[in-house]
């Protein structure tokens, strides 16, 4: 396969950069291709704004999705941005690795996001209509492949169990999961998380690299999250929630969105 | 009241612009002082890195945290940050407002929590003991303050309903509410969402700001949301988790946090 590391973390001696070596040897060792986007290292603009867009006139509003959706179109955006949207087509998975700072990520690589997934690309693509709401929780351009977090914690892991103070770490990561990842079309394979990664010792190292290992080793073959997609019946269209009977009667909350959420009621 | 509005936007001229101003106008005209972070306006820099961090030594490994306390501790954090950090000792109500991007903050306004936020600041304060664990979850330098976030959404509000395909949108912040917000001692007031926003019509807008204006002339007296404060006896330690008994037996998710959460068990 094809496999694109998205990498955010600003100093090339740290944790997550050995991490990150250690996925990309296993990968290659498993007769992968790999790149990587070291954002960091790469300098990569954070934040999307005017400068995205030159063909703007600069007397002309910015309204971010209509001057990406031009952009996009016209082939117009920045080669910045067009290099990393040619190696997500490109690939075959996608893993984003970056550190979880404030329950999510770094903003350098919510700026990828921002930037790189241009309207036409990675939302606004596809019709609308009594059966269909455009291309996405699902289908889109990136459909067929895979993507996968793999995440560093500070914290402990009961701090983010079920029941743990700072929220249940898959609902804290459901909006990159979902919203970022299955919303353009990716298969979304369970996260891997390392915790008290600021504290580990060699030992814990190792456990946390073999365990890293194990899922590159298994990243064509893991089960996806079972998101529902958008557009194969769960959904009330054009109010886009879950059919009544679906899910639980009572239940709310992220877990609905899974086939293997909350009984069906 | 002191009310700093932080504000991210890239267009003067946006729909989020003129409600900035809306509000800014009402809470001026109620005899509030405010104050505007425009980050976008003022090139806030969107990722830490570590030019946020002068005094440390170039051979150095960057760890954020450590560079982080001891850049607060030592009094050489970047002006810029230092700037935003005496706005916020100065506010009694803190606003974010931004459009909601990809599910969660612009990059820019997280790069602004990512630096502002040092250690000794905003995190990593407070004892631990078995009767606490720092001063965070409704403790904090930030307590006393009131917090809200100002959102426009394109979505249709049914998409963000207790059963609608984006999330329900409580839970969709829940991590800036709780984790950003809560965290460092803020009582966090229900955000003021407007959906569809790319769509108002004059009609649409000024019913908007008339609700914006509502939510601004009732700063000071609308109820926070009830979340559970850490060290008040609701969570065990050094668990972090939530007591059994407590928030249903059964139930998961971000609402047990909250003391009006499931029914208790």
């Amino acid at each position: 396969m094809n496999v694109l590391l998205v990498f955010a973390h600003p100093e090339p001696s740290s944790l997550s950069a050995s991490l990150r070596d250690v996925a990309v040897r296993e990968l290659q060792d498993q007769g992968h291709e790999v790149r990587v986007s070291d954002l960091y290292a790469d300098r990569w603009k954070a934040q999307v704004d005017r400068d995205d867009f030159p063909a703007l006139g600069p007397a002309e509003r910015l309204k971010v999705p209509a001057a990406s959706r031009d952009a996009h179109a016209g082939g117009t955006l920045t080669a910045d941005v067009r290099a990393e949207q040619e190696k997500l087509l490109w690939a075959d998975a996608v893993i984003l690795q970056f550190p979880l700072w404030w329950f999510t990520m770094p903003a350098i690589l919510k700026g990828w996001v921002e930037r790189v997934y241009a309207r036409g690309f990675a939302y606004g693509v596809g019709e609308h209509s009594d059966r269909r709401w455009g291309d996405r929780y699902g289908e889109g351009l990136l459909a067929g492949k895979r993507a996968m977090l793999v995440v560093t914690a500070g914290g402990w892991e009961e701090h983010y169990s079920a029941r743990g103070i700072n929220g249940p770490i898959e609902d804290l990561l459901f909006p990159i999961n979902h919203g970022i990842l299955f919303y353009p079309g990716f298969e979304v394979l369970p996260p891997f998380v390392a915790y008290q990664a600021d504290r580990l010792d060699d030992a814990g190292f190792e456990r946390v690299a073999a365990g890293l290992r194990e899922r590159m080793r298994t990243l064509a073959t893991t089960p996806p999250i079972p998101y529902r997609r958008q557009n194969d019946g769960d959904y009330l269209i054009p109010a886009m929630t879950l059919r009544p009977g679906l899910g639980g009667p009572t239940a709310a909350g992220f877990a609905l969105h899974r086939k293997d959420g909350p009984a069906e009621g």
